[in-house]
């Protein structure tokens, strides 16, 4: 019993998380289509579920991450027409697709290393797993869901829904999407080999010239975009696991299809919980190609974009994403991006004051209410910012102690840095910035406020102040205390 | 024309390299099997054939360079018996296979990352082509030069050798190898179905029990370990490509079943050029479990095993690896390693001995000189060694010119400066460790330094000498010239 609720799209709930298995959670994510650099649109689904997964691994489980990669199948449009995304910018590139498949998901694990995102535990390829694809698509045919026609195959949505409820996760009726599909049915390619406008394809023909395609006993031809992660999850975590993630963009076809299509082979919904992220916004407005707002993450890391003032730091942007709940949406804003590096800056300050706490005979704050209160907020549908709040709650008690105005004793000191440790490092997964040179510069910091505290001793207030006065001008900030100077960047 | 003559060992001779292809260079080398931390022997590989493809882009050509990961199909032993190498682990370690394929692939990736090894331009999975292997199978028993038994499926070596030169490549006699296998055949598991103990296993029957198998036309099961290049090199680099390397323990039975693959298949030798690094050793002896001498790449960058005297960075691992060339042995000790961690500091400061240089109306020496003595030594086979012979007399007459020594002109300054950029850091693939909060340490350096300077201007000998003392014991390196004083930890 892990005390956790967690809001599940698919009944529109929020439900005690319980693992089908006693100790393990299968959680699946889905990953990247890998034909482009990183851009804000990516940034969100990695942070809210390695939260998640942290959480479960704090609370004591072993979780088995699968993240896929998306190298194959992803039309442009996210329908059964247009280009493969891959095929299309290898094309732009002039490069073999599985080269843009490369330098994409190398792009996308870099960003992810930089925000500390745990890798997955598995992270399988869509080329990777034909046979297992296919081998499902057979297993759908036999059973009457799919229909072959001119070597592709579609799956049969209106012979599904007769005895399944199609549409239940994204909320979509049947009804509607056939009145709305209508239209488009004869205007779009491909569309005249489907019985119905509505079905969607498990198996795509592929032209001779098409770079990427396999043997199928349909002929040549290339993996839709759903089935790969119905096929994937399955393989790896089973007909029936706990977790499926991803943003709400992917309700509507993406996993409502995996549903159909898992249920139309093995009768079950694959997933106890699907869990949706929301999706980000860029100064109020959707990120388009048309409003000229898209922001790659390395654009974001190095500050340069017209849209930004600045550069941003990989943990500021961790931290930024976590003030919000995952199921609002998150605005971006160099206001906001700013207000959350103070904030975040803040907390590092306090955890590192907590380190060196003026130690009392008793305590005026019991600081197990805090930690108490972090279990309460993360076990309450993930609710980073709560926790975040009670964390300045933390900060405010470890300066308030430092300055003498409220008495800490050795236990409390003691919970007061395990705090930090377990909810900023371990669980929100908020790592200090500084690498490399750090020692160093530490000790010749420390070796400058020991000469600034000396000269001060000696009365010599011309080198002290000229110390201090470069020191600052340099942006170092440096803080004097009872118990000596510290410094900060 | 590159000018770049390439030892192939097919032909036992140092040939012209010639691309297949005008501008593009296809270049395939084999990668890690993926189930335990990268250890020493996985540095070599790396580097070597980073600096070659470092050095094929130096000079124009677009590289395409493929390495795959080895997720299946590795026995234990190299040879057809034996469980596979991953399923193995995996039971030891109670996970899923294709968990200890992504953590050891992570670990292995960030290995390269920090010895700053240019990622693949595709990094292909044994497992995700299942589908190109199975084809290429077929060919080969449609061939007539492999056959089926109980549910595997067997290249035939006595058939292929009646009209092809098995044993090339690696120099074996077919005539010895019968010989020498006769006594193993009888004792070992599945070499009764062989019609021959050379034949190798290009698909194995799988027990209903194990976990990684697939369908093909033989039954569930999954493919040998030397189909894997064979397909995947074909797949994305052609039939024929130019540069296939690898370590010469790869040499049999690996690449030479590649080839007779290959042939039996297409009729062509699949690398115009075979290109094969020697191997390590540890103080003397070879890497060994019996020896107890395995030292993993994590533990030389902590200084954590009991044979190492102290932590090696990754740069100076990566000098120290091109300081041999790649076709001798390369022994591991902490003196050899220790002076390769000196000399490369000694280049290091020589560099930036040479970006403040005081500019002379002509010069004393032609810096050109040594730029083509790189081009002519890396052209000969490689010879990394001969090249850093050649920056260690740049950082001679950089340091002579700093003392006035040797007097050196605009252009030359600038050509040297060039040089170490070029050879340094763009071909040899060396950069500055230094990270992180690397600009914040040097303005405090600067600004210790010049209040230094101002105390011995005032005279005031106790502040510049507590200064410069304090910042010994920290490990710093003052070093005072007529420009002024720099520092290096």
């Amino acid at each position: 019993m892990s005390g956790l609720q967690l809001y599940n799209t698919y009944t529109r709930q929020t439900e005690a998380f319980r693992p089908i298995h006693d100790n393990i959670v299968g959680l699946y994510i889905c990953g990247p289509t890998v034909y482009g650099p990183p851009h804000l649109g990516h940034v969100r689904g990695p942070v809210v579920f390695d939260v998640l997964r942290r959480y479960l691994e704090f609370q004591g489980f072993k979780v088995r991450h699968v993240r896929n990669i998306t190298d194959v199948g992803h039309l442009v449009g996210d329908g059964d027409e247009g280009e493969d995304k891959l095929s299309k910018q290898a094309r732009l590139e002039q490069l073999e697709p599985m080269e843009i498949a490369q330098t994409y998901t190398v792009a996308y694990n870099e960003m992810s290393r930089r925000m500390n995102v745990l890798p997955p535990n598995i992270e399988p390829r869509a080329s990777g797993h034909i046979i297992e694809q296919i081998e499902m698509i057979e297993a759908i045919v036999n059973a009457g869901l799919a229909y072959k026609a001119n070597g592709s195959v579609y799956f049969d949505v209106l012979a599904y829904a007769k005895s399944h409820d199609y549409g239940k996760l994204s909320g979509r009726i049947l009804d509607d999407l056939i009145a709305g599909a209508g239209n488009e049915a004869r205007e779009l390619e491909g569309q005249d080999e489907k019985r119905n406008p509505n079905d969607f394809a498990l198996w795509k023909k592929a032209a001779p010239e098409h770079i990427m395609q396999w043997s199928s006993p349909w002929g040549k031809g290339y993996p839709g975009w759903h089935i790969e992660c119905s096929a994937m999850s399955r393989k790896y975590l089973g007909d029936v696991f706990d977790i499926h993630g991803g943003g709400m963009d992917l309700l509507f076809p993406h996993h409502e299809s995996e549903i159909a299509q898992s249920t139309a082979c093995t009768g079950h919904n694959p997933a106890r919980f699907w869990v949706h992220h929301n999706m980000i916004t860029i100064n109020g407005q959707k990120m388009a190609k048309s409003l000229n707002n898209g922001i790659q993450v390395e654009e974001l890391f190095s500050g340069n974009h017209a849209l930004l003032e600045q550069a941003y730091s990989p943990m500021t942007l961790r931290f930024f994403i976590l003030q919000a709940h995952y199921r609002g949406t998150l605005d971006f804003s160099n206001e906001a991006l700013q207000a959350a590096e103070k904030g975040l800056q803040r907390l590092w300050n306090a955890a590192e004051t907590a380190k060196k706490l003026p130690v009392s005979e008793n305590s005026e704050y019991n600081i197990t209410d805090i930690h108490e209160a972090c279990l309460k907020s993360m076990n309450d549908d993930l609710n980073t910012p709560q926790v975040i709040a009670q964390l300045f709650e933390a900060a405010r008690v470890s300066n308030s102690a430092a300055d003498g105005k409220i008495k800490l004793d050795q236990v409390n000191i003691h919970a007061l840095n395990e705090l930090f440790d377990t909810w900023m490092v371990s669980i929100l997964g908020i790592q200090p910035e500084k690498e490399g040179n750090d020692s160093a510069l530490d000790g010749v910091m420390q070796m400058l406020l020991q000469m600034r505290a000396q000269a001060k001793a000696d009365k010599n207030y011309a080198l002290s102040d000229e110390i201090r006065n470069k020191l600052t001008a340099l942006g170092f900030v440096i803080k004097d205390g009872k118990e000596g100077s510290s410094w900060s960047i």
